[in-house]
C-alpha cells in the first residue's frame, strides 16, 4: 500500500505500514508532508489481482487522472460551530407577521391576506407582498428552537423591488418594510441569546437597476455600453457588476467598509446568491478573486461563507474562497431522481422530465461530485430538498418520500437546511408556489410530518458522526440504500427504503435510535418501505 | 437533443434540430455562443428510456459534473503546421558524430566509444560522453527524410556537466561539445530548406548549480535560505528558480531577450522540460502564470509549445499555457499496460508491476485522460511509445508489440514522436541504457521495423484524418481494438490485435492501406495477430 501524492507538482510514493487489522478490516497508517496549499492524495494497494487506485471516486483497477484525488487544504476551515448547524430558511416576506412595521408601501407594493394564493406566473406575482418581517422572526424563534433549528438563514433584506429582495436597491440598511436595521438587530440578539445564529443573502454577481449605485457609480461598477449594459440571465432589471472596479470591491466585499464586513455585526455569516457567475464575464474571470476577497474579509469573524452553485460547484470548493456550496448538483437532485412521483416537475432547467433513478444510481451521482472536493467542503455544503428557488420537495415526491428525503438530508454529509414549511408540510408546485406563508395554524400542520422532522433534526444533532463523520455506502439497490456514517467514537448505520425490498443481513448488532427494531448479527434487516431506519453500532 | 453550456457560469440549453439521417446516424445541429475563453459543452439527449448525457468521457445515463464537457477555447491555436508533424527525437550525444568538433573536454568529461554499452546505474554514467554532435544531425538530415520525419525535437544543447544536459550552466550559447551555436544555425538552416522544422529543450524548472545565474543572481533567481536552497526532487545539482524574479522571468521566458525568444531565430519551438514542477513551490504557484507568458512571448512566430507532465496534465492544458503536453498518462502508459512482455520494467515511478490491460482497458484510459482537455490539445500532445526518460519501448513489448505499439501511436490522435534509433530496433532496459548511440551500421538494423515505421509515418503524413480527424472506438476487446478516424474528406478504420481473435464483421466495404485484405460489407475482418490493418473506406 502506497499513498501517491505530488508535492510541487511532482508525484511521489510514500509506502504504508499496517497499523491494524479486525477479522473484516486492514488499516494502513503512512505520514505525507503537505508541500502545497492544496494537496491532492491518492492511494495505490497491490492485489493478487493487480494494482488498485483508491481516489475518492472508489476504487478502479485503471489509472485514473487527478481530478478525483482526495484533497487537503492549508486554508483555514469553516468555523468549528457549522458542522453542527441545521440550518432553516426563511423567505421574509412569507414566515411570519409581527404588525409592528409602520413603514409606508412603497408604489411598487400590492398587498395580500396570508393566506392568499400565490399568483405564481402571472404579473405583478413578484410584486405580491404578504407582509412577514424581521420582528416577526424573532417572534417565531420558539418554533424554530422546538424544531431543533440553530442557524437562520434569511433570502435578501436589503430595499428592492420585488418580493424576494434579490434587486436590491441599496445595501446601506435592511428594508423598512422589514422592520428596519433594528429588526435585524434585534432577531440576532435574540438568536445568539438562544445559542442560534443568523446568516444573510447578498448578490455578488448583480444589483436591482433601481439600485443607488447603479445611478451614482453606473460607469465603473457596471458594464456599460452606451444606453445598454450588462445583466443576469437577460434580465434588464438585472445589471451585472464589474468586478474590476476596486471601488466596488471595496464597497461590497473587500475589507471592513465593505456590505459583507459590516452585517457581520449581526450576521454569522453569508450565502452568496449566484456565485457562479459573480465577477465572470467574458473575457473577464475574477469568480475566483471575488470568493477569495470575500472570504479574506471575513475572517476573524468565525463566520460561514456558503455560495449559490446550481451546477458543478467543483471548481470553486478547492481554494480559499467559499466553505461550501448550496449542493443541488451533489445532493438535491440525485434525491428528487430517486424519490420524485411528480416527474414533469421544473428540474433546475434541465429540459425533460425528471429522470428515473435507482438508489444505487442516487449514491453514484453523489459521489460523482463529491468525489472532486475536499471532505471539509463536502461536509461544509448546504444540502437540501428545496429552496426558495425550487417547488416544494412534498410536492414532487408526495408524503411519505418526503420523509424519505429528510432522513437523507439528515444523515448525509452537509449542512441540511429545511426551507420553512416544509417541516409541517407546506406545498408548493412550482418555485413561486413553494413560497407560500407559513400556516400558523397548527390545524394546518402535518404532525406527522413534524414528529419526523424533530426527530432527525434531534439525532442529527446529537451524533457527531452525522456531522463530520465517515460516509460509507454498504448496499444500494433500486429501492434501498445502506450506508454507515461514523467518527472514532461512534458508528451509525443508515437504511432508507423507498418499497418493500428483499432484507439485508445485518453484520453487526445495533440498536435502533428511529424506534425500529434493533440489529443482531446474522438476523434480517427490516425489508419494509416506504421507510427509514437508524442505528448505532454498540460498542 | 440539446447543448448544454455555462456562459458566464450559468447553464443554458440550446435546442439543436436534425441535420441529416443516414441508415445508421442521426446528425443533429445547432449554434451556440462562446461568451468566455474557454467554453465547456455537453449534450443532452432524451430516448425512450430515459435521458443521456453526452461529454467527452461518453453516454452516461446519470449525471455528471462539467470535468468532463467538451471544451473550446478563443486562445490562438498551435501552429498550423504542427498537425502534420512526425517527431524525431535526438539525445545529441547519441545520435551522430560529425569530427568537427574541436572543443577542449571540461573536466568532468569521461570520452566513450561509439558503441561501447552504456555503464548506467554506474558512478559516472551521466558523464560518459559518446560524442554525438548537432553538425552530425545535419549530416544525417537524409534518414530523417526516408523515415518522413519532419520535426526534429533535440534535448538540452546548453553547456552543462552531464550527458543529458538538463543541468544547464548557461543559456548563452550551444554547447562547443555540440558544434556551439554555429553547429545550430547550420542545422536549423538545412532542416528549414528540406522542409524540417527543429524544437528545443529547456528547463523552466531549474538549471544547474553549475549555472552563471547561480553565482551572479543566486538570492534573486532562486530559494536561497543561508546556504540552503530548493531543489528539484532533492537532486541538489539541481537548484529550482524562483519565478516570482520579473527580471529571472525576463531572462528566462518574458518577452523579446528572453532565453525562449532569442534562439526562436533557430528553432520553431520549444519543449518544456518538468513543466508540473516550473514556478511551483510550496504557497507559491505560479506554473499556469510561466506557461502562459511563454506562450505570449512565443506568439507570432508560427512556433509549438510542448511540455513535459508525466502525469495528468489536464489542468495545464485548458488556457493559454502549453499547446500539448507529452502523453505519458494518456497514452504510452495504456499503451504499455496493453503491449508490455517484461513487466518488471521501471515504469514512471508507480510501484509493483506494470499493470495488465485489455484493450478496453486501454482505450478507456485513453478516454479517461483525453476527456479533460480540448481536443485541440488531445490532437497536439506528444504521443510517444518511449523517450530518453525510459526504457526502449522494443525491450518492454518485443519486436512485434513494438510494431503494434508504432501502429497504435501513428493512427491515434497526438503528435506521434520517434525517439532516434526506435525505427531500427535499438533496444534499452533502464532509461539510460535507451540512450544508446545509435547505430549507423545498417548491417544492424531490424529492416523489418524500419519499414513498419516508414510505411506508418507516410501513412500518417498522406491521411489528415490521422492528424485532426475525430476518433471514434468502434470495438475494443482484451486483443482487439478497432477505430475510426475520420474528417469529412475521408475516413479510416485502424484494427490493431494482440493475438488472434474472434474476427468482427465489416460493415462497410474499405481498401487496406496497409497491404492486407479489403473489408467487404457482411464479410469478416482479418482475424489474425499480432497484427496491425489500417483501411480507407470508399467514398
Amino acid at each position: 500500500m502506497y499513498a501517491r501524492t505530488a508535492p510541487d507538482g511532482e508525484p511521489r510514493f510514500t509506502e504504508a505500514t499496517v497499523d491494524r487489522r479486525t477479522p473484516e478490516e486492514i488499516w494502513w497508517r503512512c505520514t505525507i508532508s503537505m508541500v502545497n496549499p492544496v494537496c491532492n492524495y491518492r492511494f495505490l494497494l497491490h492485489t493478487a489481482e493487480g494494482p488498485l487506485w483508491l481516489t475518492a471516486a472508489g476504487l478502479s483497477r485503471l489509472d485514473v487522472p487527478d481530478t478525483t484525488d482526495f484533497l487537503l487544504t492549508t486554508y483555514p476551515g469553516p468555523p468549528k460551530w457549522a458542522a453542527d448547524a441545521v440550518i432553516y430558511q426563511i423567505f421574509p416576506d412569507r414566515f411570519a407577521r409581527s404588525g409592528r412595521v409602520t413603514a409606508q408601501d412603497p408604489e411598487w407594493v400590492r398587498r395580500a391576506d396570508w393566506d392568499d394564493p400565490i399568483p405564481w406566473g402571472q404579473d405583478g406575482a413578484l410584486q405580491q407582498i404578504y407582509g412577514g418581517d424581521l420582528w416577526g422572526v424573532t417572534e417565531h424563534l420558539d418554533h424554530l428552537a422546538d424544531l431543533g433549528a440553530n442557524l437562520i438563514y434569511l433570502t435578501p433584506f436589503f430595499p428592492a423591488r420585488s418580493n424576494h429582495r434579490y434587486d436590491a436597491t441599496t445595501f446601506a440598511h435592511v428594508d423598512p418594510l422589514l422592520g428596519g436595521d433594528e429588526a435585524l438587530a434585534a432577531l440576532s440578539a435574540e438568536a445568539r441569546r438562544r445559542g442560534m445564529r443568523v446568516i444573510g443573502d447578498i448578490t455578488l454577481n448583480h444589483s436591482g437597476d433601481g439600485h443607488e449605485w447603479f445611478q451614482s457609480d453606473r460607469d465603473d461598477f457596471y458594464y456599460v455600453d452606451g444606453d445598454d449594459y450588462a445583466t443576469f440571465a437577460g434580465v434588464k432589471t438585472l445589471p451585472k457588476f464589474d468586478h474590476r472596479s476596486p471601488e466596488l470591491r471595496r464597497r461590497l466585499y473587500d475589507g471592513p467598509d465593505s456590505v459583507i464586513a459590516r452585517y457581520l455585526e449581526h450576521l454569522d455569516g453569508w450565502r452568496v446568491d449566484v456565485a457562479q457567475s459573480a465577477g465572470r464575464h467574458g473575457a473577464i474571470e475574477l469568480n475566483d478573486e471575488a470568493a477569495r476577497l470575500t472570504r479574506a474579509t471575513m475572517a476573524g469573524h468565525d463566520a460561514l461563507l456558503l455560495a449559490e452553485h446550481q451546477f458543478d460547484a467543483s471548481r470553486a470548493l478547492r481554494g480559499d474562497g467559499w466553505h461550501g456550496t448550496m449542493s443541488y448538483a451533489g445532493f438535491a437532485r440525485p434525491v428528487w431522481s430517486w424519490l420524485a412521483k411528480e416527474r414533469s416537475t421544473e428540474f433546475w432547467g434541465v429540459p425533460g422530465p425528471i429522470p428515473q433513478y435507482g438508489g444505487a444510481d442516487m449514491a453514484e451521482v453523489m459521489r460523482r461530485f463529491s468525489a472532486l472536493i475536499p471532505w471539509r467542503a463536502f461536509t461544509h455544503n448546504l444540502t437540501l430538498l428545496d429552496s426558495h428557488d425550487t417547488a416544494r420537495f412534498r410536492s414532487v415526491a408526495g408524503r411519505d418520500h418526503q420523509h424519505l428525503g429528510a432522513a437523507l438530508l439528515f444523515t448525509l454529509p452537509g449542512l441540511p437546511m429545511i426551507f420553512a414549511g416544509d417541516e409541517v408540510g407546506v406545498e408548493g408546485v412550482h418555485l413561486e408556489d413553494g413560497r407560500r406563508p407559513f400556516p400558523w395554524d397548527r390545524a394546518r400542520w402535518d404532525e406527522g410530518t413534524y414528529a419526523v422532522y424533530r426527530q432527525l433534526v434531534r439525532l442529527r444533532r446529537e451524533h457527531e458522526a452525522l456531522g463530520t463523520g465517515g460516509l460509507r455506502w454498504l448496499h444500494t439497490g433500486p429501492d434501498v440504500v445502506v450506508y454507515e456514517r461514523a467518527t472514532p467514537g461512534e458508528t451509525l448505520i443508515v437504511q432508507v427504503s423507498r418499497s418493500s425490498h428483499e432484507p439485508m443481513k445485518a453484520a453487526k448488532a445495533a440498536a435502533s435510535l428511529t424506534g425500529g427494531p434493533d440489529l443482531t448479527p446474522g438476523a434480517p434487516m427490516p425489508g419494509d418501505g416506504p421507510a427509514f431506519h437508524v442505528w448505532e453500532l454498540e460498542a
